[in-house]
């Protein structure tokens, strides 16, 4: 089989861990003398079409080890969707005029739910268009939202942080509440989707213990029930700590976070969520209120990075250029729990036709009955997913992450104009 | 001399280091035989007016030991301001009252500028009353604003929290801002006291790093200058990341904080500072945007304290007692930079009377002439005291904090009315 060189990108959001996944990438294929060059999309799929490819074996063995502990996306990423082959064929006509320029043979595309629509597509057009490429998909998202595998690497961290954030701040909380704040919410991501939600409840390890209610973007406010719950929990603990899913919506299903609320120019104001259940907490009951939306931060904390998240995020980079050589083809690889205590896991495939724009939402049976918290079950799945802490070097008290060189290859084609 | 007791207590806002204080003066206690046990105020000074002291002899070697390590104030806190002894003569006859039924003859009072108000009226109390009480404050605050001292415990941590978390945030910023955000805010702390801000700044050691922007409570914001920043960041670096102290003010002097939002009921919003700026940002740029608020989670992160920080809290903690058994008296006690570099630091005393509701401010030479960064100076400043990682243990994925038992001691008084 001749040298074929692999095109690897980054692509959607990005989480404190993806760049283990590229990391696992490039030492797998610097490691193995059947495979070319690792050239990195600028900016995800963008790259490609752009024909702005990165040369990562300019960089040292240094440098794409330290990629393990740093947080983002190296090579940048994109929010970017190729529409169909019959919609937009000039596309892909360009993507393989691109991988050919270049030699390309292996499509490794590391996202989420629409990072991995996109990789079938690409692994569609292979087969339609008579180009021969290996495409594996390489799971990432800290929604924790994808079909058919155990988890998601990014989510274990950003849950990991998560949960120590709440209980930090349910402890500063607690020392106030008499004389102060009775009431501390922190907002998290998840619009769909409330595992980064459902993550914080492990701090919880009793009643007592903040998180005291999680509102689920699965589960519509009930307004009434969730001040009632919040006015027994200050009675009963002298404060009440609330996680808030930044996609929680009411009853008619519309999100809370559109507030309603205009400024002068009636220009809408595009709020958190936290903000909004402090005021009907403070309307209601007149508790004084604190919150923090942690945004960005939750998904790029490496600082206290889960390392069962760094391990399955370095390994599914590096099994993608194993499989890939082996003859896997048109999958997304997947983690596999093969024992529950004490956590195990290997890594599968899963076809990615299966896999594109599925979501998985949180079930049923891993949310309490009264829809505020988190069920045993639900803690049973969690737990292993945030063991261990993959703290990375620290110099002159900060974090020392890498910022790669990213040269780009010399170009071969025209400029291509992206519709 | 006879054995006396001491009465400490937590006040004000607190920090992820305080309990390390409070560790510092129970094992320095435990230590020493001429002096008796340490109760501590269940919720600052209210627990000595109320007569809820907490018997810390009650709790083990192990659980006092781990209080270096926990974050929160372990005893409770209060926002409570004790009027002048002329106003309100009672407050502190009954002071006198629970101090005497308890053999109290050390007051060791922790906290910020409002505490330390606090400690320095209690200690005109003891002479004016002719009760024999030595009193000491114990610096603390995430907000570094007091005088005579190099720096606050509890700052140091909140800094390298902050200064992590924008170095973080901002690299997640850059890898999207090519089809997506490309601003991001960090709302920090400081309504008075640009602290918090100013650290940040530690994380952009070139001038392409993040933070790109601070916005200081000490400058007033010149909407027109800080938007033609932010547009220039963005041609030149492909995003900007801000940072902003929830303490900005315009030029007539209102904080930007207070939005003029109105809901449907026409009840104004209290929002934060941040997604004013991102809609001003969003208004005259046309910029998509994101801002986080760490609120409590900024003073709170003990997962990412400072060792500078806990060393010099708990230090503080442990001369307190000892200073208080050589014969020192109505004094706050201080950190003396001994050094500059490397960093070496004494603790030093200074009168209670000169301490009192005086607010540092950040000078003027430690931010850039565009009031938009901070200078080489500051950062010689900031930088030593970040230095260190002190992780806490972990348990199960999640750092191990203690909760005490927190008996209180029988009391021996009728209640007393707070006015």
């Amino acid at each position: 089989m001749p040298v074929k060189n692999v095109f690897y990108a980054q692509s959607g959001g990005v989480t404190s861990v993806i760049n283990a996944s590229a990391c696992g990438v490039i030492e797998a294929a610097r490691a193995n003398n059947r495979i070319g060059t690792v050239y990195a999309g600028l900016d995800g799929i963008l790259g490609a079409l752009n024909e702005n490819l990165i040369d990562t074996s300019l960089e040292s063995d240094e440098a794409i080890a330290a990629l393990k502990h740093t947080p983002g996306g190296a090579f940048g990423t994109c929010r970017y969707k190729l529409k169909t082959i019959e919609e937009n064929q000039k596309e892909y006509e360009r993507l393989i005029e691109v991988f050919s320029a270049h030699n390309i043979g292996y499509f490794l595309y590391n996202g989420g739910g629409d990072s991995q629509d996109t990789a079938y597509k690409v692994s569609q057009m292979g087969k339609k268009m008579n180009y021969p490429l290996t495409c594996i998909g390489i799971p990432k998202t800290v929604d924790n939202d994808l079909p058919h595998t155990d988890c998601c690497p990014g989510f274990g961290s950003a849950a990991k942080y998560l949960a120590t954030s709440i209980r930090e701040a349910g402890m500063d909380l607690d020392s106030m509440s008499t004389t102060s704040t009775k009431v501390f919410i922190l907002e998290v991501m998840g619009r769909h989707a409330g595992w980064m939600a459902a993550a914080t409840g492990l701090a919880a390890e009793k009643e007592s213990m903040p998180p005291h209610i999680i509102l689920f973007p699965e589960i519509a406010l009930d307004e009434k029930r969730f001040l009632s719950k919040v006015k027994n929990c200050v009675e009963k603990h002298g404060s009440c700590a609330i996680v808030v899913s930044e996609g929680l919506k009411d009853k008619e299903g519309n999100f809370l976070a559109d507030s309603g609320l205009r400024d002068a120019f009636g220009h809408a104001q595009l709020g958190g969520v936290a903000p909004v259940i402090a005021q009907i907490i403070k309307r209601e009951l007149g508790y004084k209120f604190h919150y923090a939306i942690s945004d960005y931060l939750q998904r790029s904390a490496r600082h206290i990075a889960s390392q069962v998240d760094v391990d399955q995020a370095y390994d599914l980079g590096r099994m993608a250029v194993e499989k890939a050589l082996s003859g896997v083809n048109n999958k997304m690889l997947t983690i596999e729990r093969t024992n529950a205590n004490p956590y195990q896991w290997e890594i599968g495939t899963v076809d990615l036709s299966k896999v594109a724009a599925v979501e998985t939402k949180v079930p049923t049976e891993y949310i309490t009955e009264d829809g505020f918290h988190i069920t045993g079950s639900c803690r049973d799945y969690l737990l292993p997913l945030i063991q261990g802490e993959a703290y990375p070097p620290f110099k002159d008290g900060l974090p020392n992450y890498v910022n790669l060189q990213n040269h780009l290859v010399e170009k071969k084609l025209k400029k291509f104009e992206i519709a």
